[in-house]
């Protein structure tokens, strides 16, 4: 076994960087019995090298100019936690070409332009790691690349924003709006300054491709997730959720269907019986199905310096061995190239209500709709009288293409005086 | 990349053997394609070779002589499902010395006799992978060896067996005795004709010096857990849980304090608000607290045929690989060696009820017991007069020898008509 360190370079030092950074240097001895020898931080590329930072590694190793740094030649692994695109990918492509694997927790590069990745690491035999760009700190990639690779996954449904589960727990919990438990999730540090991101769902979709990319073995790109927030989640949808025994949740489902699969993210109304009911707060937890292992649940913390940082290590130690081994582990796994079906084509549940006018026939002619696009109704329940009433339905599976044409047709009936909720059902054994 | 197949030679052809060999032979392709190469069966050994089997494989792969097959020299992998010391021990390391890595769901062999394995394994530079040997298809042996790789375990709380969880379950949900629900259990196949190994918590403290072992990289065999079984808990106690907004549970618990470590399965109260609280039925789940990643907890189905499949072949994938590349994944990480700590000098908390004699000063004799023994009492409350009063005691953290200490003392005293219930608190963030 060679005793020279391996060298690792760091692409960015905020919040993860600097966790770390400060691991490496902290856990130095664990490190490196784990990995069979030392590691030792070879630089480390910042925005601005006057900036005040209180961790126990030299100044000297501090660096402005990132990409002198990932191609110095004797870099053996390079983590960046930098985010974003650009200069990240150029970075990691100019990393690997060098020789060096990556680790990586940037879930937007991976999402757009994964496979360009994957095919440099394959390209100059390294690694590419990415566990921290998916729920932090819960061991979750590994899992579904490794310990499920002698199985079929058939569906992968998690809450994988941290930001949106806060806000929608707050929302359960205390029957706020949604404007109020955004700001009380500002006010915490649990939303950033521009929530965008995170509140729409681009943040999650972003996962989602990623994990549905794992799960079926085949490319999907945040370009094929259905992406909705919850900006349009009021308290009377939540409220609606707790009458039928449900919570609304932020879901990434990644579905196999035959030989076609899908990826989404939108609320929806799940169980409160199910395990991801009783995912509260920031945390994060991913619901697999898969054919022999039946039903796993992931959970733990989404996001953070130190989870964060937990995961990146993780990947550091097992790239480390790697490479003291001329080993590489698991590349991109492609093979299947699965068809990606749009969202129309997908099957889902919907739960309705409607302000509907007081007069006899109303149900009969709202039923028709419902007909007339092929979709049966399950439960429907009528509410208040005159001015107030209001009727509720859940529907059977259908197509959400005809599910979102009938509220649309809905809408258009002069006994319809609202469409005042439409939401998914998820979560249920008979969906 | 060669192209002859990987040869796999399966030991057992039980529950979990016989889905291992219709998912290997199902599955071919996908398995082909994850590990770059095909992998084969190259024999099965059975007890006997008349029996039943609804399998695709040629009748001709079966032998009952397992020491000719692992000797044969052209075996890339064994994978053992037989259980037990012997004759697996003599089996898996004949196997290792003709250059056999093996995969094994033996948690009795593993937490027996681990070092003589993992030497082995070093020795002859194989891999020996034991995913299924801890909570069957849950991912969770892989996450510690690998992701908490750059992380620092501090405790593991686990539901490590569905037959107890089944019992516990049905006794805090419908209120039967111990024995009532254990005839259910074993009606419905969650227990055995035998349920010892399962009731009296030897199966978990397998579990238990497995994961012990992994969180803490130190030796920790069957012999170093402490071990009670659930064969005392009567309804009474988990009536005290619930008034407590608990819930009963029996817990491997693997713990460091400082440079040292502990190992143990008891049953325990812990509050409802535990995400391991709302573990029910068969179901297994472990909570992980660790350093930086913070608190983790997997979740999934710890035992049966499939799911336990789910687990080899996950493993059977990754030693496949490593061998078309001549790597090794992680040997045995036993660098620390810290001092396993023994049952009475581990830090606990008790719930104890007490049937007490109605008179004055009850309350000060038995306050003065836990004085004297340095045990500090959170709360007390008195239930009931006369005949029926009842003290129930909820101590501050303590030695549990000091508490062991206490009880045996309490029962001596003449106001004491019987210790009715003493039962460790666990999962509280104050213990």
């Amino acid at each position: 076994m060679r005793t020279r360190p391996l060298n690792v370079a760091l692409l960015g030092c905020g919040v993860v960087g600097s966790e770390v950074a400060r691991i490496m240097t902290t856990n130095a001895e664990d490190l490196e019995q784990r990995i069979g020898a030392p590691i030792r931080l070879a630089g480390i590329a910042v925005r601005r090298l006057n900036k005040q930072r209180d961790l126990p590694v030299d100044a000297s190793l501090f660096t402005t100019d990132a990409h002198e740094l990932v191609a110095r030649g004797d870099i053996d692994v390079v983590v960046e936690v930098i985010g974003g695109i650009e200069p990240a990918r150029s970075l990691l492509l100019k990393a690997m070409e060098n020789g060096a694997s990556v680790v990586t927790a940037n879930k937007a590069l991976l999402a757009e332009d994964g496979a360009t990745l994957h095919a440099a690491a394959e390209k100059h035999g390294v690694d590419l790691y990415f566990e921290a760009s998916v729920a932090g700190a819960i061991p979750l990639l590994r899992p579904l690349r490794e310990s499920l690779a002698g199985d079929k996954v058939h569906r992968v449904l998690g809450i994988v924003n941290g930001t949106t589960n806060y806000i929608l727990t707050r929302m359960d919990e205390t029957g706020a709006g949604f404007e109020e438990a955004l700001e009380e999730a500002t006010a915490l540090g649990y939303a950033e300054a521009d929530p965008t991101a995170d509140i729409e769902g681009f943040d999650a979709a972003a996962k989602a491709a990623i994990l549905a990319g794992l799960a079926f073995h085949t490319r999907v790109t945040a370009a094929d997730v259905h992406r909705e927030g919850i900006t349009e989640v009021t308290a009377a949808d939540v409220a609606s959720a707790k009458d039928m025994g449900c919570v609304v949740k932020l879901l990434a489902i990644c579905e196999r269907d035959g030989d076609a699969v899908s990826a989404r993210v939108h609320p929806a109304m799940i169980p409160r019986t199910h395990p991801l009911a009783s995912v509260r707060e920031a945390f994060n937890a991913v619901f697999v199905e898969s054919e022999a292992a039946g039903q796993l649940m992931f959970y733990g913390r989404g996001a953070g310096g130190a989870p964060t940082a937990s995961a990146v290590l993780g990947d550091l130690v097992a790239v480390c061995r790697n490479k003291l081994q001329n080993a590489k582990g698991p590349g991109e796994s492609a093979y299947a190239q699965l068809r990606v079906k749009p969202m129309g084509e997908i099957v889902t549940r919907y739960h309705i209500s409607l302000d509907v006018a007081d007069k006899p026939g109303v149900l009969a002619q709202v039923a028709n709709v419902f007909a007339e696009h092929g979709v049966s109704i399950q439960v429907v329940r009528q509410e208040g009288r005159g001015e107030d009433a209001q009727l509720v339905i859940v529907t059977h599976t259908a197509p959400d293409a005809a599910l979102a044409a009938t509220v649309n047709e809905l809408r258009r009936q002069d006994v319809v005086r609202e469409v005042t909720s439409t939401m998914r059902v998820e979560g249920e054994s008979g969906a």
